[in-house]
């Protein structure tokens, strides 16, 4: 990699734990690739403010990835928010602007990259989103306030997570949203209905990769379906949607994304994705 | 250089300015050198209070250099000093141990490492000082405390600075201190009396490379001289005490002393002191 100067631009991720974090490499492979005087640390935190007080001082720590458990927290703590991500409650970027965080989410952008990028079109359908927790919070605001689909169908276990996130989107967006307790019954209702469905819970995650919320009979062609789970890279949701020849994208796509997306706001120039997405596979590759 | 990993501990230096700091260069050769997992930014910073909070909270960044203008600031906003550098009132180096912060100097113990290195005996003999300012006051202090000499003279143009420096040295050490006006005369006798003097002014930095504050007929053969100032590497007062066969020692010496014993804080091991070194005088060379 490129050695430090004191003009070097100081990134990191901020997280607890963060030693399995990609992040480092993926962006140090991205600013090497074009140059840039940047680079890219990890730091274990657990005082978010003061973590976010010190970027503010350290007046070249340019940007940061916040991660698990700091999502929510880093909000309070930043000097201003994109609304969309004010109203998801959480951010996974800060930007340090002179003194100045903004903090954003680019997990919900990333998503929408993933699909448009393979060219799923999201505008006048109907999007089944399973979970509605973190993930699927800010994807589903970022799909009803940019995407224009016909509806968007939340369901969850949990109901006063999911009846939460039904109100604050019915609130938030111009989008029809409908919401539904996560049965067999139901499910099998609401894949029928559905053009695109998006896997937003941990379920099929390493290590218990067997594990998958939807059978391969509920599956039919002209779908495709999302998965945010990325351990491993073809879950068995996956698996089951493409033996009924639906079109299964892999939540990796959506890491690279919100990666390339955030590299975006740090440097302001086009993330090089293939030499992100080359990280990433060399990484997660079995 | 190594490259990042999650696991990478991180140190800096914070100043302002930090543009022309050898730095990083310096320390990120030495860790590359003993293969250490370890890397070294420079961050531009006003608001030390909130620097070093973040430090605090960013959990593995292990260890600050601490320059101008915040060499006294850094000092209320540790968790504990070294009781000699309470005395000096400055800090030049902290290092984070599980989110305690230890504030500590190491530009004294660096001169005295290259008085040593260059089999310079302090041990009875008399020091002249010239300068009462903050590497005046760290040097006086490491040496009364550390190194036994028979007297400290202290030589400088303001009276309150030499002063305070006078006597917070009487009641911190044990060493006999004697104060005088930097005149021709008094500097005549204290140069006559005197085995070893330390010149810490600024008088004959770069650009301004003629002035000096000693004489060459000042000088006599037997004595030793260390100079603060390294840029030029060999300053007019250098070239004046060789001329009388005087032992001159460089400030080159005491900035690479002083950031190996950074080195060993930050790292806990000895420090290539070659390597840093050669980086140093790659960059110093005229």
């Amino acid at each position: 990699m490129r050695s430090i100067k004191t003009s070097t631009q100081v990134c990191a991720i901020i997280g607890n734990p963060v030693s399995h974090s990609l992040s480092p490499a993926i962006h140090n492979a991205a600013f090497a690739a074009l140059d840039l005087d940047f680079v890219y640390l990890a730091f274990r935190v657990e005082d978010v403010g003061n973590a976010l007080a010190g970027m503010r001082a350290l007046e070249n720590f340019r940007g940061m990835s916040v991660t698990i458990p700091h999502k929510m927290e880093a909000v309070r703590h930043v000097d201003a928010v994109e609304p969309v991500d004010r109203q998801i409650g959480a951010i996974n970027t800060v930007i340090n602007d002179n003194g100045k965080l903004l903090g954003l989410g680019t997990d919900g952008p990333g998503a929408l990259k993933a699909l448009s990028e393979a060219q799923v079109t999201i505008s006048g359908k109907n999007v089944l989103i399973l979970g509605a927790g973190g993930a699927a919070r800010a994807i589903a605001f970022t799909l009803g306030q940019q995407a224009h689909p016909a509806a968007i169908e939340l369901m969850d276990i949990n109901p006063d997570l999911r009846n939460r996130l039904a109100a604050d989107l019915t609130a938030g967006t111009d989008t029809l949203i409908r919401s539904n307790p996560l049965t067999d019954h139901l499910l099998a209702q609401a894949m029928d209905l559905s053009d695109i469905v998006i896997h937003c819970t941990p379920v099929g995650m390493h290590p218990r990769t067997e594990a998958c919320l939807v059978p391969a009979p509920l599956f039919r062609p002209g779908q495709a379906v999302l998965d945010i789970v990325y351990t491993p890279m073809e879950t068995t949701l996956l698996k089951n949607a493409k033996s009924r020849g639906v079109q299964a994208i892999s939540g990796v796509e959506m890491f690279i994304y919100q990666a390339a997306l955030q590299f975006e706001r740090f440097t302001g120039v086009d993330a090089p994705v293939e030499v992100m997405r080359q990280v990433v596979m060399e990484h997660l590759r079995p």
